[in-house]
């Protein structure tokens, strides 16, 4: 007989994982004398993690370790590394111990959804919006309350539609900088939905996957200093250079330490050791990281100045991470096949915005400028060639 | 005011971590001139992975490459290996397209749950069992049904027991050989559930984690060769000798793939870059493998003749793994406090059944002889000197 499957299959995929798929058939596709395919469609940054995390884990290959499994929150030594990084980055004390290592940020949402939501709680978050956010919940039977927003509060959400939430959510995932929009809540903003959150009962998820990467406009700020019940998310995969690594962490509210250690126990056992290794020496390579970050900062320059001028002249405020959410409704209300074509036509690869919101993706496109940075320089002028065409 | 917290927040915790805890505390209170701990607790190689492993990392680590994200099911080439050594090992014939590389075993459990269960389905097992199985599922919603096989049936269900459950379960995770009972089901057995299951509508899960690892009492056998719809787990922990790298996969059945495949889309986004590159090494690595292998079987040998003899003589069937399953009702009723003292007078780490049998777990315990050698025949005389005070 034919068997039943879950409701968790039927969840959608996370569509970039697709656009990459069909980036990647293209440019096999192209002779090579042709130009090639400027890849605008991942957040990936173009290069891997820094020399000194690859010198650590060379180190400790040879050290005849056997590398086999952590604790389940981790590497004492990585925990203590990254409560550090709180005093340091946002003079912020946090213990070690609420400190817990994930498989990356995406590893973290399982256990933070789990621990702090049943199902059928809702979970509130801005749109657009990172789609495993609604992709998990929905998959736990949880359901995502999507806050429509705009340029006017910069893609965020603010107090004032939280408040007017019949019944309150159970709880609200904000990001800032955010994916796709790339915009952030300023310190005072985000202080205060933290705070009202705490006060309503509202379990708050923070993540500050792009911290580190932000441009001066909005000044970057944590969860955990304004909430003790806040449930923060952070990843090496965005500022560190370290996505195939697979490698984040959670700053978890004291009530839920040990659920959430529970959990990681019987789902994950732990995290791999080398990504660990990787991780606590790249937390030491500043200089390194600072320089690409340079590189992302004059790519975003050069976007910024020359896609208004090829036709993309609608672009969400760019405080922060490494993409650009751009308006394109006076070119198309079907991103999917709009992109489509500006792959076959101009050789670049961008997300539509159909993956990260549901109603008004279609006249969104998401370019990513975290790639080679000569490719972002030529991007403006291939575009503007190609839509007067 | 106070937070709610989810319904998987109250996962109970993998016990087995909890103990390796207190070993390592045990270990590090001891003067250096004391004999050291034997460590049978915990089912992880005493040594790591091998050799060629390591060295294709070097390479990768030297090449530049980025290690970024793979494509969410993994590398082509490792799904290709891992198609090819169904038919080297089994010499079932089974489609590269059908492999997803999953974050170890552990990792593979919530995709398999999510996209063949519901909230509220019946999973059954034999009791005892992996204590995540049952986490898991509970953390998900899900009912584990346990079903109480002891040694008349090598400590694994039978399609007797499965007949007789009324109604009939959603799904049966079925391990062998298993952890901790070390058991197998003959291929005979493991066919007929298999053909059972899939006639009835009941999604197998099969725990191949083991395979690699029988001793030659019951031949070994896939589940994948019996059934289109089973779901197969394996891993790269224990054969291979790489728990720390997390890295396992899943044969998935067809009706599965593209539900499965959003699942890991959106909850891990890909696994550890360099974990695949060493797994898909590690495949080419058998003579060190069957070395390690050679030294578990001596292990085994030594155990089995000088448990006995040190009062430990109601083993289970060893046909698999790497762990001996003890009834120790004749010397306790409670295996949490004798594995406590036989820490503290033995020296000796072993883990208390009461993680793997909620009802009949007082009464037994599990040895793992993966560890040292030498530890593994200094055991027996420390364990009888021991129950003689």
């Amino acid at each position: 007989m034919s068997l039943k499957t879950g409701r968790g299959a039927e969840a959608p995929p996370f569509i970039v994982m697709d656009v990459i798929a069909a980036a990647n058939a293209r440019a096999a596709s192209l002779p090579p004398s042709a130009p090639g395919i400027l890849r605008m469609e991942v957040g990936q940054p173009a290069t891997g993690a820094p020399a000194g995390a690859v010198a650590a884990v060379e180190a400790a290959l040879r050290s005849g370790h056997p590398l086999g499994y952590t604790e389940a929150f981790g590497l004492p030594s990585l925990r203590a590394r990254i409560a550090r990084y709180y005093l340091d980055h946002y003079g912020v004390a946090v213990s070690p111990a609420r400190i817990a290592v994930t498989v990356g940020a995406s590893g973290a949402f399982p256990l933070a959804f789990l621990a702090a939501f049943d199902r059928g709680d809702r979970v509130a978050m801005a749109a657009p919006f990172y789609p495993p956010y609604a992709n998990i919940l929905t998959a736990l039977g949880m359901e995502p309350v999507l806050l429509e927003c705009g340029p006017e509060t910069r893609f965020q959400p603010s107090l004032a539609m939280l408040e007017k939430l019949d019944p309150l959510p159970d709880g609200l995932v904000i990001a800032s900088p955010c994916n796709p929009a790339g915009t952030m809540l300023t310190p005072d903003e985000l202080a205060a939905i933290a705070r009202w959150c705490h006060e309503k009962g509202v379990r708050l998820v923070s993540d500050e996957i792009y911290h580190g990467l932000s441009w001066g406009t909005v000044a970057e700020s944590t969860a955990a200093a304004s909430s003790p019940s806040a449930i923060v998310v952070n990843s090496f995969s965005k500022y560190w250079c370290m996505t195939g690594w697979r490698i984040g962490w959670l700053v978890l509210p004291e009530d839920l330490l040990r659920p959430v250690e529970c959990l990681a126990q019987n789902m994950f056992i732990s995290t791999p050791y080398l990504s660990q290794v990787a991780a606590e020496a790249a937390m030491d390579c500043g200089e390194e990281l600072e320089a690409k970050k340079a590189g992302y900062a004059r790519s975003r320059a050069l976007l910024l100045e020359g896609l208004p001028k090829a036709g993309f002249d609608r672009i969400a405020a760019a405080d922060g991470a490494f993409y650009l959410w751009c308006d394109v409704s006076h070119l198309t209300n079907d991103s999917v096949q709009f992109t489509g074509r500006m792959l076959e036509g101009a050789g670049i690869a961008a997300t539509p915005g159909v993956d990260f919101d549901r109603t008004r993706g279609g006249r969104y496109l998401r370019f990513s400028y975290c790639g080679a940075e000569a490719a972002m320089a030529e991007a403006p002028g291939r575009l503007a060639e190609w839509l007067k065409r």
